[in-house]
């Protein structure tokens, strides 16, 4: 071999980004998990595969054109070169493994939606979901922040996406929620709506969320090589694990508080201290990263009673967690930067950036994703019929039953 | 320290080939998780013991001898030096590492077969095939197409193994499930035979497949160092994660289109995608990944139907999947290949000699697996009886129950 | 880019101390999903919350005080410097990365507790116990052998832990089980006690486990950069993957002398097999690991065996696999350590220290957790009440239920 050391750089670059993308992919069976988890068993075959879906739809859809309106040459609003990566170039890594990782990203966008609308959705109409979402909503948002775009000419700071992938899912799954009603029973109390089906799957895709946020914050350093790199990787992923541990720790103290120390709200304080943390994950110290991860597991908190209150139907909480915690993550920023923070010293300027940007981002998601559930819902349908939605969508929509669990004997 | 660029070279593909084996090794629980999924509550426990059991037996045997006959010198038909290692030699990585990497694909064409024979092999049996498998009938092939044997001189191509690891996995099962014969009920409409018993879990083992073959197809490049090869591995990341997409797809929109949107066609649309495009994912465009893993989906889908036809039960499809879906992908690198493939304007020659090497895998996999099962069926019996098939053979095989599931107070 | 080979290494090593880490903190859902699949359904809410909040409360405490304890300067005993991180220096890695990979080391001692005291204990309780043994049992027992303190000096070798980490959590939970006393029903033949809810849970935790020692092991060489770091992790990893197989390959057989081929003895056997390498990983050939596991998996069920016979109700085996492998793989060095051991050509010296530090461990953790045991018993209570017990920790505790699995037709 006669390499230089700028080529292993690329190459070490490139394992970096790669094995963050595959940990990233690895959160959709998060998603699946915590989703099937938390709703009923006669919903789960439907849960699975509308998780899949939106990765597979997304997959073709971010690969056609997605990438392109995202990281294509256009203007500030959106990109317009680059369909099927035709023309597209990157020179810090492959533009393949950049890709990969994006790709990954817009399917986590994607799959948040099917959390808040869950139980009650035509698959159909989900595909179509997808597709808008991965090919359109996301990587419009996206091009403003990380493609070059008009917030990032702002100074606009979300590193690896507590807005522009996490809002941008939550405040869609809260339209999504909206626009098709709450579920039969769902405030009513007597009803076993609330019940998940099986905590223990929820839990496993936490863990399994938690493990890929290791490659979704960390890895959008898009770099591993140089000491700066190093230093700042590791930073990501301790500040990503403190957040975790700091929100989850909130959720069961807040509830315990009230009643009794609780597994969901364990879990999503979790994931709520992961969100938070992502768009300010670069730039604060491992001590404000477990003050932003607790007062995401507040926020999570108050955004669950929030939707309670009034009698927005969302089954698994997407929303307090992605959209709640994201918007909190985003506004985190402006507080807490090392540099810049209005809390740590900076002026107010970079608070009123991020406040400019995040108001930009739930006005484009409230309008684009608003406008598609509008126009699905007066022509294929976004809702199951009640009679779908009381037998379980997965003997209707799919004709099969996810479980046969009596280990009796059987046969012909 | 005082490195040179080529000893970092040599560090840096050691890590990716190790983490590489280490996502190939976790395909093992992704199968476990996909065979008792699909198949009956009564005989979980069997088969994760058995999809645990091929990888030990594996993990001694293709030690001892496997790696040997795979990668020894000897002559074109296999290698004959280096059992248990000894005096083997390799340059590019550590030896070890290169071992494992071997070994955890094995240990894959090894577990393919407990799909295709669930529910009704005897577990001491199972133990037999797995060593035979892991020390003879897969290292043999091995040698072949990766140890420097005919087919590599001929310039037949398998990157990562749709031949050599799946087709002879598929096929080996397909013999199993033949000289098995049917489970009870299994060609008996009214029969739950067919009822998976835990869709979620189906779901969550093809998304850890699916996280493993981005070991699997990345990591068979052996190396990451050089911007060729981070090049190379981010195309082959991407190839396999569409063409499982396109597969997917396909698997949704065939069933679709004969009933409802069916997640065993899903999930086993996301396999053969990813067995479709493993022999070609170096050699191929991402748009002609597409067009593999599309196309995977639908020799899936005829497979499944034929035998159904020629009434084989081949419990989780492992045939339709790992056989047939791997035979296509080792044609398609002759029809595909940007360099020679047919219809990209090279000549028959590539696809002849794919031709000659699959015909050459399949007729020695049928022949010693053959032999093999017949030699098991006459001495130590390759079923158990019916009324253990009957009770399930979790209780018979093992004395345990995979579940009990009530949350009700109980105790002394 | 204006990189030196030395940045490189750094930025190398980097990439595979957090990548490692990752897998460790994943080990976290492997002990959940053993501890829950093995256990009662009325109990996996409270199973799976204490699994998560040993690594919640870990993760700030390890933080706080732990590391400080563990690496910071002071004398033979603890550390006493580097509180919140604060002065802590490292020059090999990024700290941050070696904080994270040293905390979920620390999040596995704690999480094994769980295992031994499950079903039972209070949930306040195991708050603090976590607390305690992540903040201080834990931490100074690192310092010991990793933080240059008196059995470092003396020459103890225990490369990832059979000692530090996973003895010190077995034996602890020994303690912990006595103290708590057995569940009701333990060792009544006729009751339910020993039927664990999820087997394949337990299945699917075992494969994460095993997947998450790739990063326990080979991780802890702590660089990769240079050909002798290479060669060693790629020893290490196939090590640890022979130990396994050979634990397991024990644990089946030895039930099945008994009277079946068990799960609950594959599984066990293989965690046997893995704590047993971890101490000499990096110290012997891949023969021996297979030697080293296989005994491992002995020592594991005779630790069942004498469990049983002082009438100890430890639902998952946690003391078996922990804490007697893990006492046997600190001794198996004195024995098999290619350089220094005793069978080896060595003379006792090595054993004599592997003795002596592995009874100083024994003693320490022995104290320790037994104080604290008995703090909590006399204060907020150790054990959770008998109608808790029989109706489950999870309704009383947390209010849930972790399954509602019919998928039947319900609703409002």
């Amino acid at each position: 071999m006669d390499l230089t050391v700028d080529q292993l750089a690329y190459s070490l670059n490139t394992v970096w980004v790669l094995v963050s993308a595959f940990l990233v992919f690895f959160m959709q069976a998060g998603f699946a998990l915590v989703e099937a988890g938390f709703t009923r068993a006669k919903n789960a075959v439907n849960i699975l595969m509308k998780n899949f879906s939106d990765y597979l739809v997304g997959s073709i859809a971010f690969f056609a054109v997605g990438y392109a309106f995202m990281f294509g040459a256009g203007d500030g609003f959106m990109g317009k070169e680059g369909f099927f990566l035709e023309g597209a170039i990157r020179e810090d890594i492959p533009l393949l493994a950049f890709f990969l990782f994006q790709l990954v990203f817009a399917g986590t966008a994607a799959t948040i939606l099917s959390g808040a609308m869950a139980e009650r959705t035509k698959y159909s109409s989900y595909l179509v979901i997808s597709l808008v979402m991965t090919a359109i909503i996301y990587p419009i948002v996206g091009h403003w922040v990380w493609g070059g775009g008009w917030l990032a000419t702002k100074g606009f700071i979300d590193f690896a996406g507590s807005g522009v992938v996490h809002t941008v899912g939550g405040v869609a799954g809260l339209m999504g929620a909206i626009m098709l009603g709450a579920r039969k029973g769902a405030f009513d109390p007597k009803s076993n709506v609330h019940r998940g089906h099986n905590i223990t799957f929820a839990g496993l895709g936490v863990f399994i969320l938690w493990l890929g946020w290791f490659g979704f914050n960390p890895g959008s350093q898009l770099a591993a090589a140089g000491e700066g790199n190093a230093q700042a990787i590791a930073l990501i992923a301790v500040n990503t694990n403190l957040a975790a541990a700091a929100g989850a720790l909130m959720g069961v103290f807040l509830s315990w508080m009230k009643d009794k120390p609780s597994a969901g709200m364990l879990l999503n304080g979790a994931l709520a201290g992961l969100v938070g943390i992502t768009a300010g994950c670069a730039a604060v110290t491992p001590i404000i990263a477990i003050v932003i991860g607790a007062l995401s597991g507040v926020v999570m908190y108050l955004g669950t009673i929030a939707l309670r209150m009034f009698r927005i139907d969302d089954p698994v909480g997407a929303f307090p967690v992605h959209g709640c915690a994201g918007v909190f993550g985003v506004l985190a920023v402006g507080l807490f930067a090392t540099e810049g923070g209005l809390f740590m010293g900076g002026s107010a300027e970079l608070l009123g950036t991020q406040i400019i940007g995040i108001l930009a981002i739930i006005a484009w998601t409230t309008l684009t994703s608003g406008v598609l559930f509008l126009i699905l819902k007066v022509t294929i349908g976004l809702r199951v019929t009640a009679t779908e939605e009381i037998h379980g969508l997965d003997m209707h929509e799919h004709g099969e039953c996810a479980y046969d669990l009596f280990p009796e004997p059987s046969h012909a």
